[in-house]
């Protein structure tokens, strides 16, 4: 759980947040090091998307960090170390999400001179990480067609804050009977600006076309 | 999102949720009507298993209301509303869960004299409901095979506050590469006393179990 003013210290937790954010961002450009995070439900794909965009950076000779935030647990951590990796596990307890000081003592753990990319994943879940921006480039969120077609306008404002939303398991539509075009006018409508695309982290479809939307390559 | 203190009042809100709670579970006793809340991500499926489990009911002349809480919109508002039943909708805006005080108000929007079930439908989020109980006799917690299969050991709280833990969507486990083994063995080292049911809203399947384990029938 999240607060939004921190009693003890008497300080506007959001806006604390801003500026540690900031920081954040600061200090992976001092080390050219380009952050990206991702959000989305437990099970929309975030892991596989990041473990994909990972090999596919370092066929390409680049080096990158993770952050792995969840509640509970070091499934996501593993998955990542196994491409030889650095990676920082961070379990939030009862938060439902990372927020920008989190993020600040993992990036320390992190060799970030060595680095050209930081991919962080937040908590599955998604409601609470719109408010807590942690100081990337760019925030990517991702759904999945399992969720059914009214995840974007039950929860407008993650997706208007979104830089790039991705519409994952686009291969299951048919089979869970979900229109992937009712998805896209939801985000037309809400985020008009924020490109949707399609992808499939289990067949590979899709990802050469977030790494161009994402500059990665 | 949600906060631990209210600096406004000085209360502490976990513990006024705790006493609103105990109102709530007083007042659908006093007019003989059982509770029972859903939690659940976006998609895992909570809203159909609700509408069967009405249709179920109906048949036995057995009245429902639903309170259908989202961050936004009407979407399951009006699915339950197709019932012809009467049904309360809760927006919660930037909250990431319903609380007691939000039910409260909504179970003084339906005819409690008239029903027998009031089901609730929380925010979909499967992190912080967790510290919320709203008054309930059962908490049924759905999740979904097209989640993966990490979720219970990544979420152990709400597992561990469970009443019953329904696995739906079963019907997709092969396709999707989940097996529910894992996610049952997981279930029973967090949550050692709480049934797992294996539930397809979509076909139906272990709707029958769902509803004998509730002892709605």
């Amino acid at each position: 759980m999240h607060r939004v003013v921190d009693l003890e210290h008497g300080v506007d937790i959001l806006a604390a947040n801003r500026k540690i954010a900031s920081e954040n961002r600061r200090l992976l450009e001092e080390h050219g090091v380009r952050g990206f995070d991702f959000l989305g439900s437990i099970g929309s794909g975030k892991t596989l998307i990041i473990e994909h965009l990972v090999e596919m950076l370092k066929e390409q000779g680049k080096k990158c960090g993770v952050v792995a935030g969840d509640v509970a647990g070091d499934d996501d951590y593993r998955r990542f170390s196994a491409h030889g990796i650095p990676v920082v596990n961070v379990n939030t307890g009862k938060e439902c999400h990372l927020d920008a000081h989190l993020v600040d003592h993992a990036l320390e753990k992190l060799p970030l001179a060595d680095l050209d990319f930081v991919f962080i994943e937040n908590v599955g879940n998604l409601v609470c990480p719109a408010d807590f921006p942690l100081g990337t480039e760019k925030r990517v969120v991702v759904i999945s067609v399992t969720e059914g077609d009214d995840m974007v306008r039950k929860h407008p404002l993650i997706f208007s804050q979104a830089d790039v939303i991705v519409l994952n398991k686009i291969d299951l539509a048919e089979i869970v009977g979900v229109d992937p075009q009712v998805i896209v006018d939801d985000a037309k409508r809400i985020a008009p600006h924020v490109p949707v695309i399609f992808t499939s982290a289990k067949t590979g479809e899709g990802l050469d076309t977030l790494s161009r939307q994402l500059a990665l390559l």
